[in-house]
């Protein structure tokens, strides 16, 4: 990370991934000071310990206030002049705030991705945990496979998956659990609702654990009953888009390519306009990260990077499928970190 | 809501609890405008069915760009000139974002809990969410004493009581669930671990449920194995404290003095030094929310406020108490609205 290039004194890191990121603190409270001479983490008495036991490359002050008084009152006594800011975590009021503590002698510099940027390509200590979650992930897929019929509620398959993960040693699910059945397949965000499986229709799974601090993500559909021709069919062509996306991810491609590697697929099966999301995002610390995998985006795929490969078909009122890998990208292509057979299971 | 005070003349509601209290809208994305003569939701293309289903009070207009865009877009085209935006919600980004659509013609006004400021009373209906809520939470609890049991996981135990919280038709909890056992029963965000319930010690458990929007509330503690006198005592201490400061609320009381209420009482007993939070926090749309009863706070309890009480006691390395009930302010006092005893259970 260049502060020179942006001429800061000290970066402010509040966002509290990034501070995760760069100096192994977990607590859900505590701003990050990062200059060229040293690193500083606030944080208060209930984390005393915590910080004691998590924190490498920083030193720790336990303040009595909150974090960001305690940083504005410890820059104010410091000569640092150019305070760089994480503007997409920092609020309008927090910045009134900071500014206030800090004074007219400084100025507070909005910085954009600074830490997201390091964050974008995984090292292998990150890679193997990414890969423990996922493995804990297909693993808890096979055994809800047990549980899914006709009858019993989405909300209910959930939450045996979750207690299965929790068993599993998974610290909590990384997005709220989404179960979606018959019609309300169709929904992209189909969180897991009292409604009952039907006896025929699609069942869309999409659930992600944290495993030491690390996502997993993935989406597999299966079909209670015996699915019908055009259930089949709209299977099929997300199943080949979603293989045609994965075969596109390689170094040098940019995530845009990948995206239009599946729309043009599903365009081809002229159910292009029912593809209503992109086609994948950055998978680490956080469960939706950089890069995004959007139609035109031109951000070029690198070794290291970690991405969800993840097309969908919705019609409305009908049905959905959607199929979804976490995949780190390698040399020569990708790996799936989520090895799952992704035949149209019918239960 | 006085948009006349402030001379505003729109209000940009961007924080989803604020959204969904003025209109009903439960999406994840979308941002509220009022003026004096209208309200509108700008969302887009996922939630047409949803919004259609859901909002009263404002008009929806469906667009295809993230919704802050189609608003400044929306405000670029009007003469509105004084536009109020939440700081406390507002990101440095977005504010950025919204001033270049929106243009200098157009004056972006910092407001503060306008609308939480409304939610602080509940109405009926409202009380009558959360006292379902409740309900769910001490039926929960009650069910969660038949699993917990020395060498089972704080993990397994929590996820056995969200399992039953599905069943029960909760749509998620309302934070993450604490089970801490033994001496991480001296965490007061003990959030349920792997780690095994020992022995002999203290249990807290500690989460609740959202159901129709509304949160509940409520820790108990018991304890594994017969509790030496010491951890007797702390319990008592414990139990006094919050009885104290449930009789200190009644309208017309400062939060301070029930938060001074639940501490002299714990001071008297030489415990104070280990009571390291506030005595309570707001419930209702979020699970933290105004006011908080904190001390030297002077804020007026009034009818209609639904507050936790809920001082415990943190002896590190050692154990932890705490014992929390959701109320509500009436006329004379509070409603308990989570019934459950408050003994020591010894399982």
């Amino acid at each position: 990370m260049d502060l020179d290039r942006l001429r800061l004194d000290v970066l402010l890191v509040t966002h509290l991934p990034n501070v995760r990121y760069f100096c192994g603190f977990t607590g859900s409270g505590g701003v990050l000071a990062i200059s060229k001479r040293q690193a500083v983490l606030f944080t208060d008495g209930r984390y005393t310990e915590q910080a004691r036991l998590e924190v490498t490359g920083a030193t720790v002050r336990i303040i009595r206030k909150s974090a960001l008084v305690g940083i504005g009152e410890w820059l104010a006594r410091r000569t640092l002049r150019r305070v760089g800011i994480e503007a997409a975590y920092l609020t309008v009021a927090e910045r009134n705030r900071l500014a206030k503590l800090t004074g007219p002698s400084k100025k507070l510099v909005e910085t954009q991705s600074l830490i997201e940027d390091l964050r974008l390509i995984k090292d292998s200590g990150e890679i193997a945990r990414i890969r423990a979650a996922c493995r804990v992930g297909v693993d808890l897929y096979r055994r809800a496979l047990n549980t899914i019929r006709s009858g019993i509620s989405e909300s209910q398959i959930a939450g045996e998956l979750e207690l299965e993960a929790r068993k599993a040693g998974v610290e909590q699910m990384a997005f709220p659990t989404i179960v979606a059945s018959g019609e309300r397949s169709a929904l992209p965000h189909g969180r897991a609702s009292a409604a009952l499986i039907p006896a025929s229709g699609f069942v869309v799974c999409d659930f992600g654990v944290i495993l030491a601090g690390y996502c997993s993500d993935m989406t597999r559909t299966l079909h209670v009953g015996r699915p019908q021709t055009e259930a089949r069919r709209v299977y099929e062509a997300v199943s080949e888009a979603q293989q045609a996306a994965l075969e596109a991810v390689k170094p040098g491609t940019t995530v845009g390519e990948v995206d239009q590697a599946a729309r043009k697929l599903l365009h081809k099966r002229r159910l292009g306009r029912y593809f209503t999301h992109s086609t994948g995002h950055g998978v680490g610390l956080e469960i939706h990260e950089a890069p995004r995998l959007a139609a035109g985006r031109k951000e070029l795929l690198r070794p290291g990077m970690v991405v969800t490969i993840e097309p969908g078909v919705y019609v409305p009122g009908k049905h959905g499928v959607r199929i979804e890998d976490t995949v780190v990208v390698t040399e020569t292509g990708c790996e799936i970190l989520t090895p799952c057979p992704k035949n149209l299971i019918e239960l």
